[in-house]
């Protein structure tokens, strides 16, 4: 039953182009406007947290979030409605993300103490990635995923290993240190461990004792160093992607720079003889 | 009329090589001192800003002004007039940057409020670049850029994907750490999310909360990490020989990444229809 | 004696199979079991140290710690005596390691004071690497050492520069902004300029005076900049092809970076001799 | 005069082979002797300036600086009577840094209140490099040094852009935030600048306003980024010293993998034909 969905094949179909895809004009438009309802969502969502603002603008950012949840829910029932299996969407990624982008208004009009929810809308960016699937994005964007996901497990391993020593850092910093300087516990110490090994180096807990600066200096050098692993292992992958060009000669036309793995010259057709 | 100038062809031509040309002996001359008036008028620009200094030499350092934008403005006037087509000139970028370099003080004279404007005067500084282009440098920061813009889809989509990422995470942060710490607000959220991925780190605004100091653990280590991306990206870029390999495939038997300048297919030796 | 083990051998390998070896069933349960034992005892460690859980969960904690002690304990011994050669193992590094996971808490038995014998207990965590080891994880992280090993000498003469570097410029910073900006001491300066040039800048301590702000600005661009070398040294390590290219120069024509396992040059076709 | 030394040649040559070189048992012992004397001094200048270790070992460490000060003076004198030409060396590099070592204190003899040269004695670690000369370290810190050298020009770009950047982005700064923030005058401002583009983030000074936040947040992505310019630079020009191997396979023997400028078989000398 809900395979065949809730609406004549035609007009489904004809919604399906609209909401979908981004060939015709309507499906376009479709999209602009999804995208500026997005951003102006982000930015009342923004807004809103403003204590200044919301105190002055508070119900006219009311409205507009009111306006804009009531968009959502008639656009997620229309990509319900049009797509052939809508089981499969509503369990899918952008499912989920499309119920959460309205879900949180009416759970806080159910329950009213529900007022962290608000953040849950923030959600609704991911949204914008959809949309920019459609544009000549996406060669980049596959491009630099594959990049990363060939590397992942190497990267896994890095992360892995740099978590591990930031644990055994940590604990050592918070042998040397102690609660005095603000290595309160093990978890504080790694804490502070990961912001001074990640270069970040907020500053609100630093090493007092001679011993713990000698340690922390250890450990900043090493973050200095180790940040060429994650780098080296992506640039390397980045690099992989390109077929490497040689300097051998067609000896027919007399071009160079092949492919390596070129058999027939790229510019008269000949053979390459290996 | 104004095609062809306010002074007469010839001595037009000589004003213009001594301006806009370095290989004469006066034209080095010209471009050596407007560096010096340059530098001298940012130094001056800074020294005024000191409050202590500003006591001490505030006159003379008004007098400078004055001189140095007098010079300027004599400059500006050369320029306009020894070029074939002044309006071209008056509207392009160094045109602007020139009338910026002198406007900020005739202003400031006519509408004594708007000392706001003594900033501009630093995009002066910029008009070094133009200096500079007449020198050996051109080539390399040429090579710089050429690498940059080959790679700029990428970096864009990296960029976007970075600030969706700070939003998201700095929305959370405000659910989880409140206002009490010092996350008054999502914009202040995403700001302090900003300032931990990229590992700056100032510690003007920290985490307390447990499960505030996890997530900031999380991304810490995400900034840590990613910064492997635009580097690979650019590193890519700088070694990626001259001839750029295509993503077009050969219609005979489908091989792809040809060169760019590729006639035939390096697979099957079958000609490429462009 | 030892040679032969403590067992009868039959027992000796069965045991030794569940224990050092992951094909069989028994042996992955077991990896899997102890892997928990580890995350579990570290997790409690962790525990331990934040004040207020201690005081509302201290018996309990205590009491998993006992407990994951005599597991440690009773795994040790089984090592022990299900190796062919029991003085190996003791010695090994691992050897050392599985002892200090259980003899903290025997010594802290033994002499009260002796508390800050804790944090040895996180060593555990370098077990979590035997058991990973198992896995397929092994080759890649095979890979990011010998990428590593292979680029040391140049690592170490970049560490080197860099301390020496440092101390150069702390002394500096001493001598420039003195006790009164907080750089009371040289060791506490060199502490400062390593904080500065790995761009950590915790802000404990911030140079006052113009010259010493001078000073930092040099610092901190040559540490943003100077990170390119290691980066550079381990990205072009990811990247080298296999058959390394050495500094033997050929005997009859001099040229140099000849394959490791090159017979004849690739110049002049002459014998290398080796 | 000065050309032939103040020894007899004999002598003199002895003298050398133990100061200069490092082949023989003396030259090796004396390079250590050094190596040790010159670390003890500067273990010694970093306690000296540590007040509460002045107070109790302040006459110790006084004694200990003056035998080093007698040695370093002896070694000086060496070294001159030891060369064929004297002035060559006293006016050389090394010259000076050996100089420096002795000179500051009997300097702060005459001059009692030239306490501020003790600094100058860091300088000695300098010589540390000079021994090192000698060891196997030399091949990688010339591949390194010879990188960096040829990549200089564009670095010399990159840091100008960057400076010129940090001068602009600083006046706006100071134009948007003002003294009150702490952005007290434009050369602070772009103190500021360069701690945050750097990603170093003291927080010494942070923006208070939020459009000053804004702009923060624009440098800190911006610095984020184009960290990715010199490492790409660097990693570029490392991986230009290693010729590629190829895939081409020799006609003779089959191996393959071969440099693309190859024109003989590595393996069995053959010609390789292109």
């Amino acid at each position: 039953m809900l395979k065949t969905g809730f609406l004549p094949e035609e007009t489904r179909q004809k919604l399906h182009t609209v909401i979908y895809e981004a060939d015709t004009r309507a499906g376009k438009l479709f999209d602009i406007i999804l995208l500026c309802v997005i951003l102006i969502s982000i930015v009342a969502v923004m807004l809103e947290s403003v204590a200044s603002i919301k105190i002055v603008y508070g119900h006219e950012l009311a409205v507009i979030e009111w306006v804009i949840t009531i968009l959502f829910t008639l656009e997620y029932i229309a990509r319900v409605v049009s797509v052939r299996e809508p089981l499969r969407y509503i369990f899918s990624f952008y499912g989920f993300v499309d119920l959460l982008a309205t879900l949180p208004k009416y759970v806080g009009l159910l329950f009213p103490g529900s007022g962290f929810l608000i953040a849950v809308r923030a959600v609704r960016l991911l949204r914008v990635f959809r949309i920019l699937k459609l544009t000549h994005f996406v060669g980049a964007s596959n491009q630099l995923l594959a990049a990363l996901r060939k590397s992942q497990v190497k990267i896994a391993v890095f992360l892995f290993s740099v978590i591990v020593l930031c644990i055994i850092m940590g604990t050592l910093m918070y042998m040397i240190e102690g609660p005095e300087s603000g290595f309160t516990s093990i978890p504080t110490s790694i804490y502070w461990t990961i912001v001074t090994l990640t270069t970040v180096g907020f500053g609100d807990i630093t090493p007092i004792t001679p011993l713990g600066q000698l340690m922390s200096m250890v450990i900043m050098i090493m973050g200095y160093g180790i940040i060429a692993v994650p780098t080296g292992l992506v640039t390397a992958q980045f690099m992989a992607e390109t077929p490497h060009l040689n300097t051998q000669a067609c000896p027919n036309c007399g071009a160079n720079q092949h492919r390596d793995d070129a058999k027939f010259c790229y510019n008269c057709g000949a053979g390459l003889t290996k």
